[in-house]
């Protein structure tokens, strides 16, 4: 298996031997993180880090990866150059992927929906940037997906489900009963993370339950993914629309807000519109109670929590929160992706 | 002593020796500044600096006294996420605080009086991140404190009045007479560097003069506690309000504008009011012929100089002018203060 | 020959064997760019980035450069800091040099013509960090020269009439026929990149046309040191009115939009008013026609290219554009100046 100069953009596009690669590397740099094994891997090379949209813990996760890895990540944001539009001269993603490519061992990018003039058009932009590119894209959060978030989170269910931090058990999250729910709260967010949930949870095997107000439906595509991946596992994939029920027997509750699919008017996200929408549905928050009701589940969440919304602080601070490990995960999957995409191994 | 794992947030926290240690060290960095000794101590590691407010010393020192160790610096600024306030949803500092410590090896926060509603307000949000860190945090600057400007300061002091670059005698600042006065001016500044300076002057046994206009008095714990360490030193503290008798017989003067107790109204600092209120008193300026009535004193700034307000050309650019060794002290403390706390020496 | 301390501020005033042990080295450093003869020229050593204003390609050029020599490009601007001015109080040139050069090997500088009052202040400027500070100063692009642009455009029209990329044959260039022809479009372009290329074109002995409309003289100084190298050389240098006729037996194509001389009014650069003026010119655009003109000229630009105004995409990307290759140069000679001036080779 040589993973060196593939692009990284959904998890959905790489075999699952292949994820496996990546996670089982991401672990044993996890037991050992600063050895002298990881820690010439990048040495002396640079890693394009580029923010259509900030980011606290994608910057640092990546930065620090880039730096353990021996390499330097390289901070920039659109704003530092002129780019080409309907509306202004600039450069082409022709010529600065050419160009950044010349420099550095890969590039991230991070371009999310308030960025863009409809659903998709991140995930687009991140493939035209392939297209050019002749060092790896790896995907930072899109519109779409989000699959460094994706790994991380199901390195951090498999750590919990297993023998603990750095000595994950996949087999054993077969099977396994995972509710992704709407949260409630006025954050109108994007559907990269839990749409990456969708697609790793039922890649693993696990039987998938999405609970969401009507009209919170997310990406088709992705759900007909998600029931393919499902079927093929032999697990099942259901969509419900109540609070309560999805928690029962779960051992994996995954609790976030998102937009609904008619958040874009006029070429642009109505995040106030989407609030406003989300007003209407409160109570979508995992407590205590709820969580009473499952299989002693974990709590997962990307971070950042939005708390007494998405999740009490009682579940989140709690001692079955699984969010500070995938936190860290972030940066051991990461490395794990630029050692086997850039760095050759 | 073990200083591994603990936080610098003000220099009256750590005990004399502990300090010691620290300008110890500090020293030994800087007659060797790239010796292999050093550079490999936080090789691979990462510490993270926090800008509430911008700085280009305190960023460009900090940076390169990473990269010095081995490590690297990553900058940060809150705008790149965000925060949960009165106002707005956001993450909490329990939450970013823990992440944080899992991707770095120390976190560097500065803020300062503009960005927090009342006095006091900046420190006491780094000791809320202390509390929730498992990793040291180091003050950049707060509201209240700046004690790798005040360990750079009394470096750069004992160098002077030892034996010169890297050779700082500190046994000799004791008993020495130290001004520190009110400079004019339009910067409305910060009391952190100041304030700071007052506690290591009096800590290393000086002789210590506030002078000020009546109405200018800093925090009166910072009082409390200067004139403790004087008592315990037996050395004088005293505090008077005109601008010229401070000099008779003084061996290193520090001048610099601050502003008023009175500096907050309705949750907000006062700029333009305390501008106003400074513009009434001119002529707070170290000159030439002020200095003539030390004992030979060296001029102290912890920059940037307000050239022709605080101090005149000829003193600030003279040749008892320490203020780019003490600029460049920042530096060496900085890279002692990581070392010990996060380098585990 | 010693080049260490040296400043790099524009080509003219480094002798030309300084010029081309520098070629030299960028050659060698293009071929093996990883090895271990480079990645510890700078080792832990710090190089900033000082930006007034902001770039993509020279921003990563330099980090990258100074990442493969082992060391860490730091990135500032001076919105981080308050500097001294007519109308506020803050630090002046002279502290702020005289403290960066305390923390690092070098200081690059990037100021055009936007940020400053009159046509030439920009690299006024650079000369007064210059006097101050005791590392050197390497021009990032200023408002009258870009020599690191010169130096990657020399060495890529070297390649492509060479051996190929890290085999330049620099003597191959003496007689051939450079034209630089003023480009269509709305960006109203600095007069540094093609200054810098007029210099470096004489001096390596080509023929040099300079195709403009009325209106569109460069710097008459420029003009002179350029008439006075292709005197020395024995090679012509003349200017012309039309977009046609310079191509003819042209070898080299460099096709870019700039202002005028008038483009200052009360102290500021006149930015609308310049691209109004620019929209009489239409049609001085390299073309697949105009190319065939030539004797199989290669086309040259400094990018970001303005697609369909200075150049067509046939040009741009089609066999005979070398900007790519120089755009790449960028890095190689900017690692090469670091090592000569900074790394005391």
């Amino acid at each position: 298996m040589d993973l060196y100069g593939k692009d990284f953009i959904v998890s959905q596009e790489w075999d699952l031997e292949e994820l496996y690669e990546l996670l089982d590397l991401a672990a044993k740099m996890k037991r050992d993180r600063y050895s002298s094994r990881w820690t010439r891997i990048l040495a002396h090379q640079t890693f394009l880090m580029f923010f259509y949209n900030p980011s606290v813990r994608t910057r640092m996760s990546f930065e620090a990866a880039a730096t353990e890895l021996g390499g330097h990540a390289q901070f920039m944001t659109p704003s530092a150059g002129r780019f080409k539009t309907d509306k202004q001269a600039g450069e082409t993603i022709e010529d600065a992927a050419q160009v950044m490519a010349r420099y550095v061992c890969g590039i991230g990018i991070r371009i999310l929906e308030d960025k863009v003039p409809h659903y998709g058009a991140g995930n687009e932009m991140l493939r035209e940037y392939a297209r050019w590119s002749n060092v790896p894209i790896i995907n930072m959060a899109d519109d779409r997906f989000h699959p460094c978030q994706g790994m991380a989170d199901v390195m951090g269910w498999a750590e919990w489900f297993g023998e603990g931090p750095g000595r994950p058990d996949y087999g054993n999250l077969k099977g396994k009963n995972f509710l992704l729910t709407w949260g409630s709260g006025s954050l109108a967010r994007s559907w990269c993370s839990v749409q990456e949930a969708l697609l790793v949870a039922s890649r693993l095997g696990m039987n998938v339950t999405v609970a969401r107000p009507d009209g919170y439906d997310l990406d088709p595509e992705v759900h007909e993914w998600t029931r393919q991946n499902c079927g093929e596992n032999g697990a099942t994939f259901s969509v419900i629309n109540d609070p309560e029920t999805g928690y029962d027997g779960a051992h994996i509750v995954y609790s976030r807000n998102w937009v609904t699919a008619d958040a874009y008017q006029d070429g642009m996200l109505q995040k106030q519109a989407e609030i406003e929408r989300a007003m209407a549905h409160t109570g979508w928050t995992a407590t205590v109670e709820r969580m009473a009701r499952t299989d002693n589940a974990i709590f997962t969440h990307p971070m950042p929590v939005d708390r007494g919304n998405e999740v009490t602080d009682e579940v989140a601070s709690g001692p079955r929160s699984a969010v500070y490990d995938i936190a860290e995960n972030r940066l051991h999957v990461q490395k794990a992706v630029m050692a086997l995409t850039m760095g050759n191994l």
